[in-house]
C-alpha cells in the first residue's frame, strides 16, 4: 500500500463515481487530455444514488425530463434512447380517504378547494419568480422564508384542509421531507433551479416526463467504462484527507491505502462529506453547514403483477395520496409492455415504518393500497415487488438529495460551496449545482463546473472560466417547450378575491331582500 | 498494530473519553472490578465538552447547579470544591438597543411586555408540566409540538415583541441555535429533563448556580487518572466497527490498530457516530436519526480586564442582549478576585460571522459590546481575551448539545437511543440522558446508566437493572431548594384577562360617558 505517494502526484483525485464525480472526471479528460486523473468510489459499485438492476429497473433515480440538458447531451453521447412516461388515461388521487380520477392539471377537489389550491400555486409561482436563482441570500425576505418552515407557509397561504393536502403532498414528494423539516426559502429556491413549479410537478413536459431506455442506472457505468482503463477504484473509503502539505492533499482509504493529488474534488453528499477525517480540522462554518444537510429519507418500491389492470380502466397508474404507505406512484410497465408495474415512492414516517417490516408485509401494504387507489381486486395480488431503502445505503444516506431545513441557505449555503485549504479540495455534487439540484441533470452540472474550476486551479484554463455554468445546446432527445397553463389556472378568482366577490354579493342579495320585502 | 485481535477480547470497550464515556467506565469498574476495558478517545485529551486551561478557565462547560446530583457525586468524590457564581448587584438586559439594569426575576420591560412575557413563560411552564418526561412521543399534542418550530410557538404565545425578543434570547442561550430551528416538543422536553423553565434559566439555585474551583474541566482529566492506567488510549479515532461476527465487536482506528471486544459503548454525540463506518451498515431508521440531531453552534469568550469596573458599578456582570455579538454574558473573575473577566457566549449567526475574524477584530468588538452594556469606557479597554470555537473541534462538532430540530423526538429518538448489533453496541453520551440531557450531569447519568445495560447484556447484573436510572443521595455540596414565585409571577394577570379587563374597562367608561352626557 501507499506506493502512489512515492510517485508523482495526480493532478486531480475525485472522491464518489457517482454521476457529479464522473461527469467531473469526463470534463477533465475532455479539456486536459493528458491530465492524470484517479476517482475512488467508497462502494463496489459506481452511480451514486442511480443503480439500475438486471431488469433495467431503476432503483435510484429514474426520471428525465425536458430542460435538462446537461444529463440529455450525455445520454445521448452513449446512444441511449428515452421514452415518455406512460400517461394515457386518467389519474388518481386519493384525498382525505377519497378515491377520485381526473385527466389533466385540476385534481378533483371542492369549487372552493380549487380556488384555494389555485391562489396558493400562483403565490408559490410568485415567490419562485422572486427568488434569486444565483443567490438565494438576495430574494426578497430571505431571511424570513428562511425562517419558516414549508409547514408554516402552507398554513399561511391556504384556507381549506384540502389544498394544504394536497400541497403538503406534492413538497413531501419533490423533498423526501416533512413540510415542518424544510426552509420556505429552501424550497423556493430547489423549485427555482428545477426550472419553476409546473416543471418540477408534472409528468408530461415536466421533470417526470421521460425514463432513460435500460434504466437510468446504467448511464454512470457506461460513463466509467469510457474512462482511462484503472481511473476509477472501487471499494476506497475515504477516511481521512490531509491538506497540511502547501501544494499536495494527501488521501488516505479505509484499507490504508494513500492518493497524493495536486487538487481534490468531493464529489459526494454533504452528509458524506461531514464523515471524512480533515487535517487541518474542517473550519467552524463547514463544520455547522455540513451538518445541517441531511438527506431525504425515502423506499422506492415496485410493485409487479401479471396484467397492467389499471390501463384497462383507462388509468394510467400515476396517483398522488395523501395518506397511506405510497404518496406518489406511476406506471413502471416496460414500454413494450412487459413486466406490468407500479413504481411507488414510501416516505418519511411511512419509510420509518416500513424500514424494518419484512418484504411480505410490505408486498401486502403495496398491494391493499394500489386495490384501494385503482378500486380492482386484482392490486392485492402483486406476482412480487422490489424495494430499494436509500438510507440503508452506507456511502449515501438518504434520497433524492439533501434537504434544505431553516437557515441552511441564508447561514450555510457559502460554506457548503466553499472549497478547502486554498481552493485544494473543490466541492461538486447535485446539491451545489446551479440547475436542477437535486437530480441527475444537476450533478452533471456541478461536475463539469467543478472540473474547469480545478483546470483553473492548475493553471490549465483561463480564470475567466472559474465558476461558469456551460449549458449544453439544446437537447434533441427531448426538447423543451414552454409549459401552457390551461383557462382555469390563469382565470380563477383568488381566494381574496372570492371572499370579497362572495361578501359583495351576500350585501347585494341582502340590499335585494331588504328592498323586496320590507 | 492488530494484536489485541490475537488476544482474548475486552470486556467492554468505551469510544469516547468524555465525561459520559468516561462515567461508564468508572461505573463499569465499580460494579465489576474485574472487567477487561479499554476507553478509545479520539483527542489529544480526555473530557470532551469540558476543557479548562492553565488558568482553570472553562473553555467548555461551565456551570454547575444543584440537582445535577449525578456529576455533583462526582465532584465530591473528587474532592473539588463549587464556589457560587458572581450576582451581586444588578443584572444587565439590553433590549431593543436600549440598556437597562434589574434585581431579581423580571426584566425591565413595559408593563404590557410584562404581562406578555409572564402569560407567555406561565404558558410554557405548564407544556413543560405535560410533557412526559421518559417519552416525549406520549405527550399531549406530541406530533404538532414536534411539528412547531419554537419560532412558530413563540409567535404565537406573544402578542408584544418585547416578549417575542425576550423569549428568542433565552431560548438561544439555552439552545445554541435559532428558534427557527429547534422542534417545540424538543425544547420542552429538554427544559423538563433540566428540572423545569426556572432551573434552567436562574443563576442563583439554578443551572448556572455555581462553578467547580479549579475549571469543571478538571473532573475529566482527574476521573481517567483514577482509571487503571493504559484504560484511556488517546489519539485513537475510530473508523470502523464490525459487528459482522455474531459474539465480537471489531473496532478499527485511524491509525489502523484493532480493538476487539464483546461489548461496545458510544460515548460520543450523534453527529460523531454519524462519522464512523459500521459493517454492517446502519440500519436506516439509525442513519437518518444520527442526520438529525446536529450540534450546536457556539464560540465561548473570555473578555480580561484589569478591573471588575461592573462591579463598582453595582452590576453583577450578568447580561442578556437581543442584538449585538454577545447573547449572555456572566462574571468569570476568579473567587479571589484574580484575573477580572467577563464570559460571553457568541452563538448561531454571531459565531458565524465571528469564526473568522482575528483575535483583535473581535476584542475590539467584545469591548464595545461590555463598554455599551455596562456603560462604562472602560469596557472598551480589554487587556485581551480568550475564544473557543466548538464547531472547530473535529471530535466535538459544536456545542453544547445536538439541537432537537423539528420530527426529532416523534420519529428519531427510538432509532437515535436504539443499541446495535442486538445489544453489542451501546449509545451513551448527554444527548440520550434521562435527566439534565445536554449537560454534564447527563452525560454522567447516560454513562453510568448504559454501563449498567453492557453489564446487563454480559450476564454480570440482574435484568431488572437494564436501562434504570439510578440517582445518587441528594447532593450537599448544592443542595436542591424548591424555587420561588415571586408575587408578581403568580399574581399578574394573563395577557388575555389583561385584555378582557381593559376591553371591558373601556364599555364601563364608555358608559359612564354616555349615561353623563347624553
Amino acid at each position: 500500500m501507499a506506493s502512489a505517494s512515492l510517485k508523482r502526484p495526480l493532478d486531480i483525485l475525485v472522491i464518489g463515481a457517482g454521476v457529479s464525480g464522473l461527469s467531473c472526471a469526463r470534463e477533465l479528460l475532455r479539456r486536459s487530455p493528458g491530465i492524470s486523473l484517479s476517482v475512488l468510489e467508497a462502494n463496489d459499485r459506481v452511480g451514486g444514488r442511480t443503480l439500475a438492476d438486471s431488469e433495467g429497473t431503476d432503483l435510484g433515480a429514474g426520471y428525465i425530463g425536458p430542460g435538462q440538458d446537461h444529463i440529455l447531451a450525455i445520454v445521448e453521447e452513449l446512444g441511449l434512447k428515452v421514452t415518455k412516461v406512460y400517461t394515457a388515461g386518467k389519474t388518481t388521487q386519493c384525498l382525505h380517504d377519497v378515491v377520485s380520477y381526473y385527466q389533466g392539471l385540476v385534481p378533483p377537489i371542492s369549487p372552493i378547494g380549487t380556488i384555494d389550491l389555485n391562489t396558493a400555486m400562483q403565490e408559490m409561482e410568485r415567490l419562485v419568480n422572486l427568488c434569486d436563482m444565483n443567490d438565494p441570500r438576495k430574494t426578497p425576505n430571505a431571511v424570513e422564508l428562511d425562517r419558516t418552515t414549508v409547514q408554516q407557509a402552507i398554513e399561511k397561504l391556504c384556507w381549506t384542509s384540502e389544498a394544504r393536502s394536497v400541497l403538503r403532498t406534492a413538497i413531501r414528494a419533490i423533498m423526501c421531507a416533512e413540510p415542518c423539516e424544510v426552509s420556505t426559502l429552501g424550497l423556493l429556491w430547489y423549485i427555482k433551479r428545477s426550472g419553476g413549479t409546473r416543471r418540477i410537478f408534472e409528468t408530461e413536459n415536466g421533470a417526470q416526463d421521460s425514463k432513460v431506455v435500460g434504466g437510468y442506472g446504467i448511464v454512470a457505468p457506461m460513463m466509467a467504462a469510457r474512462l482511462p482503463a484503472g481511473t476509477v477504484r472501487l471499494n476506497k473509503p475515504v477516511r481521512t484527507i490531509d491538506s497540511r502539505d502547501a501544494t499536495t492533499v494527501t488521501v488516505t482509504c479505509s484499507d490504508g491505502e494513500r492518493f497524493v493529488a495536486r487538487t481534490v474534488v468531493l464529489a459526494i453528499a454533504p452528509v458524506q462529506q461531514l464523515r471524512i477525517e480533515y487535517l487541518p480540522a474542517l473550519p467552524s462554518g463547514k463544520m455547522q453547514a455540513l451538518q445541517q444537510f441531511k438527506m431525504g429519507h425515502i423506499i422506492k418500491t415496485f410493485t409487479y403483477y401479471d396484467t397492467p389492470f389499471w390501463r384497462e380502466k383507462k388509468l394510467n397508474g400515476s396517483a398522488v395520496c395523501d395518506d397511506g404507505i405510497v404518496v406518489v406512484s406511476m406506471d413502471d410497465t416496460k414500454p413494450d409492455g412487459t413486466l406490468p408495474c407500479i413504481m411507488g415512492f414510501v416516505l418519511t414516517d411511512q419509510a420509518t415504518k416500513y424500514a424494518t417490516m419484512s418484504t411480505a408485509v410490505m408486498m401486502e401494504a403495496l398491494g391493499a393500497h394500489y386495490a384501494k387507489l385503482f378500486k380492482d381486486e386484482r392490486g392485492r395480488r402483486p406476482l412480487r415487488i422490489k424495494r430499494k431503502n436509500w438510507s440503508e445505503e452506507p456511502w449515501v444516506g438518504g434520497c433524492y438529495t439533501s434537504v434544505p431545513g431553516p437557515l441552511c441557505l441564508t447561514v450555510h449555503l457559502t460554506a457548503l460551496e466553499a472549497p478547502l485549504a486554498e481552493g485544494r479540495i473543490l466541492v461538486a455534487g447535485t446539491e451545489v449545482a446551479k440547475v436542477n439540484s437535486g437530480y441527475v441533470d444537476g450533478a452533471v452540472e456541478a461536475g463539469e463546473r467543478i472540473a474547469r474550476n480545478a483546470l483553473v486551479k492548475l493553471g490549465q484554463l483561463p480564470s475567466r472560466e472559474y465558476d461558469v455554468m456551460i449549458t449544453p445546446p439544446p437537447s434533441k432527445l427531448l426538447p423543451l417547450t414552454p409549459l401552457e397553463y390551461t383557462w382555469i389556472e390563469t382565470h380563477l378568482p383568488s381566494m381574496t378575491s372570492f371572499i370579497v366577490a362572495g361578501a359583495a354579493s351576500l350585501v347585494g342579495v341582502a340590499a335585494f331582500l331588504v328592498t323586496r320585502w320590507w
